[in-house]
Formats: C-alpha cells, sequence, structure tokens
C-alpha cells in the first residue's frame, strides 16, 4: 500500500522558543522537529511547510538597518527565499540527522518555492501586514515616499511597514516536489508562505512582488496541488477552541467543514492566529480529505486520528 | 540518445555587473543567464551551481552591523545557505521566465545544498579566506576575543575576519538532484560551494561549520558525483591563458590534464582566480570526462568544444 501523502505546516513555536532567536537556539529547536519527522516519515510520505515570522523579520531588520549603496537592502521578496534557504537547512540538516544516529540515510530536500497570487487579490489595496523594524513617524514616512512604502502606526508602538497579505493561487514548484516525493525523499517546501509571485499579463513571467502570503494557506494549497491526503497545521496548542482561554473554553475534536465554517463565521477564531489554521485545514477537508490542527507533540497521534482538531466531511 | 549531463559553474560575472548590488540589477543580470541555460537545455540536462561572494559578503555586512540581543547574526554556514536561498530563486524564476515568453514549462528547482568537508582538512589549521566587512585592529580583536575568531589584516585596507577553505569531500543532496535531474528538471544546487558541514566521530551527524568551500572545486565534486559528462566553469575571460594580461598571452584551446597539471604548478595561472577553475576542471578530466572554462558568451560553443580551454585526456 502507497504511504498516505501528508503536508505539515509548521508554526513559529516549532522553529524557536519564546524569545531565543540565535541560530544556535533554533538549530536545537529544529532538532527535535526533525526527529520527529524522521520517524513519521517511515509511515507517511512527508512535505513540511513552515512559518519564518521571526527569521524573515529579522533578515529585513537587518537588510534596512545596514543597507548602504554598496550593500544595498533586499527586498522582502527576495528575503523571504533568503529565510527559505535558511530555516530548511536547519530542518533538513535536522532530520537527516536523525536518520544517521540509526545508522540509516534518507533524501530530504529543501525546495526553494516561488507561490504564485493574483495581482488583482483585493490585499494588494490594503496592506495590512506590517513587517521589518519599527521607525519613528518621520522616519517612516519618509521611507514610504522614498521606497513606495506604505507605512502604518502600530498598536501604539511605534511605525512599521505593511505590505498585502494575498491568497495563493498556485505553487511554481508543485510538479518538482512531486517528483522528490515520488523518488522517497522527505521534502521542505513553501517555507514561509512562500516567495509572493504574479505572472505578468502578456508575457506570462514571474515577477516577485513584496507581499507576505499566509504559510498555512500556502500550505493547503500546496497540498491540495500535490494530491496530499493530509493536511496539518502544527500550532502551540492541542485544538482549536471555542472560547479558548476563558473558563468555558471547550477543545473542538471534530468537525465537518459546515461547522468549521460557522464556528470561523461567528468569530470564535482569532484572526491571524488560529483563524487562518481552522480556514486552510477546511479548504482542504472540503475537497473530501483531512485537516488536522494539533500540537507538535501530538503530531504523531493527530496523524492516527486521535488527537487534534480533525476536520473531515 | 540521453542529452549529456552537465554542471554549469557560474562565476561572479554571471551573477553581477560590475559593482551593481542592487536586487533588480542582479535581476537583470540573472535574466540574461536564464534565457542561455534555458535554451542549452533542450541539448543537455543541467545542473547550475554559482558563486556567492559579494552575496554573502552583503547578508554577512548586513547580519553583523545590524545585529542585536533580539536579531542576533547568523552564522556564516547559515548565511551560505540565505544566499542559495536568494541566488537559487533568482536564477529560477529567471529560466522559468525564458520558457513562458515561448509558452514553453520547464521543471526547474533550487535544492538548497550542504557540501561536506572534512574536519581533519589542512585548511582548518590554516585559515585564509577573508570573509564579512572591514573592522579596525581594535575591534578586530575584540570580535577574535568574543566570537573565537581569527582576523588578519587584510592588503591594508583594514582587518577582517578569515575562515578556512577546505576541499569538498561530499554532496550531502547527491541523490535528490539525481532525481530531480531525471524527471527532467533543471537544477540549481551547491550555490556558493554549498554550505560546509563536516560529520561528527560518532553518530556521523551533520554539523554546520565557518567556512567557504570554493565554488568551483565544489561544483567539480558534484559533477563527479552525479556522473556528469561535462563540468564547465564559467568565467568573465574566454579561455585560460598563458602570460595572462601580458603582451606574450596565450589562450589555451586543448589540453589533456597532464599538460594543465603542469600550466598549474609552474605558476601560470593566479591564485583564487584561474587556479581553481583550471584545478576543477582538470581534476574532472582526469576521471575521463570532459573540463572546460569559458565565458558566458561563449558557453554554447564551448558545450560544442569550439570555444575555451577544453580540458580532456
Amino acid at each position: 500500500m502507497p504511504k498516505k501523502r501528508v503536508v505539515i505546516a509548521l508554526g513559529g513555536n516549532a522553529l524557536q522558543k519564546s524569545g531565543e532567536v540565535s541560530a544556535e537556539s533554533q538549530k536545537s529547536v529544529a532538532k527535535q522537529v526533525g526527529a520527529l519527522i524522521a520517524k513519521l516519515s517511515s509511515k507517511y510520505d512527508i512535505v513540511v511547510a513552515h512559518g519564518n515570522g521571526p527569521q524573515v523579520g529579522n533578515i529585513l531588520i537587518h537588510e534596512e538597518q545596514a543597507a548602504s549603496k554598496d550593500a544595498p537592502a533586499m527586498p522582502l521578496e527576495t528575503a523571504v527565499a533568503m529565510s527559505q534557504g535558511q530555516i530548511g537547512y536547519w530542518l533538513a540538516q535536522s532530520i537527516l540527522n536523525a536518520f544517521s544516529k540509526e545508522g540509516k540515510t534518507k533524501k530530504v530536500a529543501t525546495v526553494i518555492t516561488q507561490v504564485e497570487v493574483d495581482k488583482t487579490d483585493p490585499a494588494f489595496k490594503n496592506p495590512t501586514k506590517p513587517v521589518g523594524q519599527f521607525y519613528t513617524e518621520k522616519e517612516a514616512l519618509k521611507l514610504a515616499k522614498e521606497k513606495g512604502w506604505i507605512v502604518k502606526e502600530d498598536s501604539g508602538r511605534g511605525w512599521r511597514r505593511v505590505v498585502p497579505s494575498p491568497k495563493p493561487k498556485g505553487i511554481v514548484e508543485k510538479r518538482e516536489i512531486i517528483d522528490l516525493i515520488k523518488s522517497g525523499a522527505i521534502v521542505i517546501a513553501a517555507g514561509g508562505g512562500g516567495v509572493p509571485v504574479y505572472r505578468t499579463k502578456i508575457l506570462r513571467t514571474l515577477k516577485g512582488i513584496d507581499a507576505v502570503i499566509d504559510k498555512d494557506f500556502a500550505a493547503e494549497k500546496l497540498a491540495e496541488l500535490i494530491k496530499a491526503d493530509i493536511f496539518l497545521s502544527v500550532t502551540a496548542v492541542d485544538n482549536a477552541f471555542l472560547n479558548f482561554g476563558k473558563p468555558d473554553q471547550v477543545a473542538l475534536k471534530n468537525l465537518t467543514p459546515k461547522e468549521a465554517e460557522y464556528y470561523s463565521r461567528q468569530g470564535f477564531f482569532k484572526a491571524g492566529s488560529m483563524l487562518p489554521k481552522v480556514l486552510a485545514t477546511t479548504e482542504f477537508a472540503e475537497k473530501g480529505k483531512i485537516g488536522i490542527i494539533c500540537s507538535l507533540k501530538n503530531l504523531e497521534e493527530a496523524l492516527k486520528l486521535k488527537s487534534g482538531t480533525i476536520i473531515a466531511k
């Protein structure tokens, strides 16, 4: 029987311990994740997608703060590709090492992934996603003028650049990722929601654009296009909850897509946090597949449908 | 007849116009290279390796200059992975766009590549490769103490960190790269000489190490391990020369490995410039294959053995 094909979207807590941002600390977190992925790969064909919020944030801060004529800052879309290299390397090495420790080998590949968005996506008219460092109002307005940035005041903490967060429409490297899975590799792809690109009107060429694609939506699109059986969004909590954090919170175990949609519409899930995970897993479940939200520690049980929030028709 | 398998090592001038380091300018250079690679791929299976000197240099400068407790600098080995993502994304997109313009599609994948070195390589006892920004003597000695760096005065221009430049011993992702080629993809791999890693003694796990692997040596090792037929080192000049730059310079057209070795030993080629290209292509030719040094504009003719310096038994 062929193995089930699984896309695992790793949230920030699977990449960093809270506040520990050194390469050494992030590698030690990757080691735990790598051991788990290696273990699961005996039963499943696995593609790992991952977030990149703090990592690309720090890349942007470095690029912007130390920019000069001789060493200009790279744009956000290129910085996403850089973060894919960075995190993909850490994860791939960790997975390989989990095999080495048992005297085994395994194919593991990090594929730099471009994710196609629609230039007419309404998100481009209303950039909402803050990226990079904080500025004073004066600095921010100057940069807005110089670089064409949209800047906004961020919750009393200062001014920041905001970028659009469009929906993913396609995964440029989907065929290459499928080929690698078929040849027996664990694949790391669509990191940080992918490098955002759009197709130009006449020639249909790809062009990078400064935006941030939600990593759960990108991972779901990837899961869909590579015909995965299960899509998991791994986060800091064991389930999606109703009334999360309140005395009457209720862990959600099994949901139909219709139930999940209802709760989403009713505002039970926090925007930018649990909501995109529920929306992405629900979208996947609507196609007759299985969407799961779970914690890293419950990942193995969740794949057996014994833990987490399972969304299926 | 199956296509000939070719590894093309792109030097700095195939990635940047002299002194133009903005993302926009580098992308426009990548566009030319992408068009050429796309054209050649109808006749050859192609793996593109590339340098990363100025790119990883700027990443290091940004990482070091703007480092803080909340956004610490990434180590060199991780910065190499970042530069692979950056340059790989630009090249992959350029190649894909060359196909799009003709209404065609093609598989293209950038694989983040770890290159194994030997911890006992004598290079680790004598770091020689300057990386990152210039410091004053006082700053440099302070950083040496704080971070365990080796620092050296660099030709009267200031102090810099120096790192070892060990020989590549293996390509961690070689099987994944072969699978991608076999499935019809153009592969971008071993960028910047690869992320330098070594195997720990007892568990044989991989561990990153701050070093710079010569990109021609890494590309040659890759060419060897994936059983390529031809290895090309693409540089700014059309050939390797005897007495380069002098009135009596002689362009070398066809060499046996023995001849190439002789000229190398006699000091005809500049260390850190033409010498590693001659050594790498010669090493490949010694295995009964074809090694070529050529310019980008002559790449197509060189593949037909009608241009460049052809090294073969």
